[in-house]
């Protein structure tokens, strides 16, 4: 049976909101997302909540799923007011479920490259958004993973999880300095292909080797020179307009089409 | 001659701030953007900001162009502190520029469709970093502008004019309900194309005809049904993952690059 909670001042209330702190998700190594379907995205991937909290009164045959699975592994369920799931997510208008995940562990060594044909590769990244979308964006072309090099924004923060819309839970996601990397890509098949506009080479003229290691720089820098001559490709995406930029988790998804659409079926 | 304004009480910094609310916007027909790189790129196209703010003791050669060409259309121009900088644009992290603009009139009467292959149409929008990112993808396709329909988010906010990174002054926009949009499409060429997943078409499939309108909905929602039936085409794209949805500028991006790429010499 859940329990509930009806009292701001319920400490375990105010543990969960304080995981919308990067030093509190990292010393707890547990995470929020919401909303019923993330959180139903979650668990078709084998991912349920370790605490599930619910709106009173709520009914819903996804939510009755949610509330039974996370009872039968042992997590547990907690009914409370929309007030305090808006305390907890920070989200003006709050969703009816949210989920308290451990974090994933794994480094690059945890990776099988050979799982997919596409890697997305991303240094500095630092809008939750952008890693969000393009979480969402490695899901829909079929990508293994992404490996955030770095100083990325935290995969787990509330904006990212939200943006990845479930996308987080279908993708690998591994944190790497570029020293540890390089030696780990280095040290099995795969082309690293940097995005950059450091080169005439048009996006759509190379045929890419699989896997395909993406590199998408930081938003306001772009790669580092050093990460581009590391490259074993660097190409290019037209641009006719006057900015003469894309948002980063654009052209993250324009480059990863381009690779789906060498390697599809049509 | 700039003059100073170093006290946050200062009606005009009131004023000014009040700007970062849609009505207040709307009623003053005054917007706000900020940071030394999108002036630029507005002053490039040829807007001048009515009222110039910098931070006190700040140098830059751009900075100075801005404010020699502000006055010497009329407008005023304010040194003033980090402090009222961040109080107006409520960034935490406050450039040192910030100018206020005029907002852009204009209706649909007022495209020249003829003046580029692609406009993009949106519907029902409710992010600004999506808006405004999807003005950052019309600038670099070449697109002719951003065509809003029913209640599409403001896209003279703070966010949505910074996620455009400038490209709010290349790109035309304008205003519409479906009733006003749908007659003035018929009443000239273009190809209506919308993203659906209500479709078996793969959108490398046909080819586009110019100019292209690109119809993209509501991010949760996608297009009303009355709407996918208008448009002379709907086409979708591959989603080999399990959460079969893209963010609806990846979308748009993904889209408008295929249009683009269909007829760029190579």
């Amino acid at each position: 049976m859940p329990r509930q909670i009806t009292a701001f001042s319920n400490p375990l209330v105010k543990q969960v909101r304080g995981l919308r702190d990067k030093k509190n998700r990292r010393r707890e190594g547990h995470f929020l997302a919401e909303g019923l379907r993330i959180l139903t995205e979650a668990r078709e991937e084998g991912f349920l909540p370790e605490i599930l909290f619910y709106a009173i009164g709520q009914h819903h045959p996804l939510l009755d799923t949610l509330i039974s699975e996370t009872e039968a592994q042992g997590g547990e369920v907690i009914e409370t007011t929309p007030d305090i799931l808006h305390k907890m997510s920070g989200k003006d208008n709050p969703q009816i479920v949210l989920g308290v995940y451990p974090a994933f562990p794994g480094g690059l060594d945890s990776l099988d490259r050979t799982a997919a044909n596409i890697w997305i590769v991303a240094q500095s990244l630092r809008d939750p958004g952008n890693l969000g979308t393009i979480l969402r964006t490695g899901d829909a072309v079929g990508a293994g993973g992404l490996i955030l090099i770095d100083d990325c924004v935290d995969p787990f923060s509330v904006e990212a999880v939200r943006a990845s819309m479930g996308a987080l839970f279908t993708q690998r996601i591994v944190q790497a300095s570029w020293e540890e990397f390089v030696p780990w890509l280095r040290s099995g098949p795969g082309q690293l292909v940097g995005m950059s506009l450091q080169t005439d080479i048009d996006y759509q003229t190379p045929r890419y080797e699989s896997p395909t290691f993406l590199l998408v720089g930081n938003e306001a820098q772009g790669l580092p020179e050093a990460y581009e001559a590391e490259c074993d490709l660097l190409v290019k995406m037209p641009m006719l307009g006057k900015a003469d930029s894309l948002n980063a988790a654009v052209a993250t998804a324009v480059m990863a089409y381009e690779v789906l659409n060498q390697r599809r079926p049509r």
